[in-house]
């Protein structure tokens, strides 16, 4: 009936970080946020308060705008990757570290000359993310994005399901249907061309949302993950997680009025909740790669 | 020393719509936030509980559905002017009413086959406005945006200020300048085609950020407000909120490094807070346009 | 058809500020959050980017600071005057100052000792606010708080509206009440014990709100207004800005079972938007007190 | 290289239930977030929208209701497992379930007459959460809370930590220590009075924060956790997420005044991020209790 320490890992978290690249006139920007957190044996701190093993969160910050200056900041999860080895590589009880990267995105603004050298909008749309996992010498990375809304306003339906003492929604075989999707796709290695893969993936998830004729929002959700499996072997599986935004279908008929699909209530809560994985038979073990990932199974 | 009401509005806010326009295969949406509010003669309801003048919000509510589905959501402009109108002309003792929307702005998911028909992703930028202002036969129309992020990498300057004695902060000639621009404009009167000017004014805000050689924010400010009344002799004034939001520069010395303006720390509080309008001499009076308009003067 | 600059002021937003007292071992801590902006002479700055007049924000955010060490942080009206006089009456150029101050409320930590010396919880009911304006020699004092959120479970009813073509909610004599209250008050003069009185104020609208039995929320508004202006004759106006959060009846009838006021869903959007002002008459003009308060009339 | 469906699960997020105990004039309130969710044999719908075995998440939010009416709502861990094993044992292609549930806490106003009936303000603190877990005939329970925001003005040292090449933090033998508490904890069983022991378990983990003599946020926390588990042999283990929530010292010597630990800037980003669990030796194995709660290990 001992009591002893469990699974803990520590460090700075949301280092808000721009870094421009000034090396011509016409400038670059990465966006970007970062937290950096360590595993290991942190016995110590945690039970006598003896920091001798605890690299300071704010080291671990420091590490972050130093290697930015270095090394620059290309795709977020090779930023990732630099973090992670140099923790593990540099400290003997140190022997994880979970780097997780959030990058926000600009475009030039347009004037009448082209496109401006150094002056930016954010392009509001997807957040894009990493997750880099490095475990002794085994390392796992996860790129994603979360915040891409999209809505189709035909083409999904929704009946066939279970009639139960407490089902009272009528089905349907023309609704809206809308969501906020977040994915991340856990790739097989670290010799990735990230950017590339991460432009890919993206538009096929688009395609597909957009061409499936869907029966329910899981059915989108699975062709949507197939899609990018087939397209990407170096990619072992992909999760969701998808609110089903609900559309609801405004009554007019106390004011005389129908109402053929046009005039919709955008409700807040509550909202049906998906999440699943989409994966690859025979794709290598997960892992760590997914510990303490917040809204995926 | 009697005590007696005061100034008084009463509404239904955040009215979440989405209005499909279906005429044919190739579908549009519009998807907005109104919040109506009306004044008057509501003394009873306040110093006694009596309805009798008191239009539900509730009843408010199905107001815009009806309307969207009678009308159409075109302009936001448009479809608040007809719900003040309403209100004003059909109940005697409403005599003045505010309309407030928002708009969310979605583009075509792009496919093979070439933009899709009815499925849509939400673009991430800036949500547009507009408030209108109903008192009797007077109508006041401000339209804007909140939320479009803006940075230039150089081509700013800070200097020349006050030193006293709590000042700390280093002239620069060479820093980042970023905001969150949010800007109402005010137009002369109402036969106005908002769609065409707001995307006018949009982009002459975003080139003049980008062009101006900035001294301070104020005067970037000034130069954007500056170009939109010369473009728009319909426009008697422009308000802008302005935040300067800090980026600085990490000292990397310590690590013996140098930072050449190109490595920031992104910080969140405090920020600077530039608020201004830029108006047209001998435009006709704002009246109550600007009234309970909030994080403006 | 020339170009000028309008109102405007600028400032820092948001610096957050903590303040320990330790004159003994038992510490006190003021939590605020301060927003420093001056007017005056800026046509320079807007127009040619001159800083001469500029006195940065930067300093401002210094001088917050630097005041909080020399004068120690009472009571936050208190603390936006001195800031509000130290700016007009140091600086030529400066002709008024806003300082708007946020407080949020901590509690002693509870131990079998009894309440701790130096450990705190923050205790998450509203948020307490002030807004100073000073403009030359005329100063105005607003006090208030935002967030306060109550229920009633009965005792409100809600019946006797107009009924029109848009007209669709049931007339109901038991449903529940609730709202975020927000409100702020202003003072005659500046000469008052702003604590004391806070506390009070608070007192008086709980009170109010619970006990009075309610025809319409802006009945109860009134009421409430009315119980703080008869009893604190140095109030002038309090003004509200009261969400109606709705609280709807399930209807359980398919599942053959009667809902007697016991379950509710509790909506989030729309919500009723009631926004009063309860004013002494014959009290001081407000002059430039509500200026750019935002949520208010 | 087949590819296939994997981990998944689906409901109703976000019901929100407010339950009114009327059975005398003196009302009580229960406020509660439910989400619903499911997992089973969901093949056929993910892979080719069969939505057969595909319990509407609509039929999942009127279940809540029906069950607040029928049951009422007590304990919000009891209500969780009501729910679970009415969906595990109702439907046969249904092997699972996990409902999460936050409840708001509510006091009662003050009136010169008494606590009232029927009148209520809600307690701004932390939000009380559970989240339970059933899988076939195995249950799982945890208890927690989220935003409870704690600091201490002095007791707090940090020093003795390793100096690496990029560390520049000063030591510190006398600090703020803040952070908001969010703590989850695992029950061996289900036959628990969980309201009683959610009091003890908040009572004790304020009272370890208090007087611990801090030398690490770390060493904080595990003195908190070691605290219940030795209260209560019932739970198994607890985990924490403790943001370290930074006070920065402000450096007045430029004004010419020292600062003595009395003016702080409270920093939003970045922060410390702190994560643990303290577990009993021997306690039963979690199998799936702490699938996909956010923000753990």
């Amino acid at each position: 009936m001992a009591i002893r320490l469990g699974a803990n890992q520590y460090g700075k978290a949301e280092v808000r970080l721009v870094r421009i690249n000034r090396d011509t006139d016409v400038h670059t920007i990465k966006d970007v946020n970062v937290t950096s957190q360590l595993r290991g044996d942190f016995d110590a701190v945690h039970t006598g308060g003896d920091n001798a093993n605890c690299v300071a969160t704010d080291t671990q910050k420091n590490t972050v705008y130093a290697f930015a200056r270095k090394h620059g900041v290309h795709a977020i999860e090779d930023f990732a990757l630099l973090l992670a080895r140099y923790h593990v590589d540099t400290f003997d009880h140190v022997s994880g570290s979970r780097q997780e990267v959030q990058e926000y995105t600009w475009n030039r603004i347009a004037t009448p000359e082209g496109p401006h050298d150094h002056a930016f909008v954010r392009s509001g749309a997807e957040t894009r993310t990493t997750v880099v996992t490095k475990d002794g010498d085994a390392e796992w990375v996860l790129s994603g994005f979360e915040g891409l809304t999209v809505l189709k306003s035909t083409g999904s339906e929704f009946h066939g399901y279970p009639k139960t003492e407490f089902t009272t929604l009528a089905e349907t075989t023309d609704r809206i249907l809308a969501t906020d999707v977040a994915a991340r796709w856990r790739y097989t290695g670290t010799a990735v061309d990230y950017d590339a893969t991460y432009a890919s993936v993206r538009a096929l998830l688009l395609e597909a949302f957009a061409t499936t004729h869907s029966l329910a929002l899981q059915q989108t959700l699975y062709t949507m993950g197939e899609s990018v499996l087939r397209a990407h072997p170096q990619i072992a599986e992909i999760r969701f997680s998808m609110p089903n935004k609900h559309h609801f279908l405004v009554d007019l008929s106390p004011f005389g009025m129908d109402n053929p699909n046009e005039v919709f209530f955008a409700a807040d809560r509550p909202y049906g909740k998906i999440e699943a994985a989409v994966v690859r038979d025979g794709a290598p073990d997960p892992g760590r790669a997914w510990e303490s990932v917040p809204g995926f199974l």
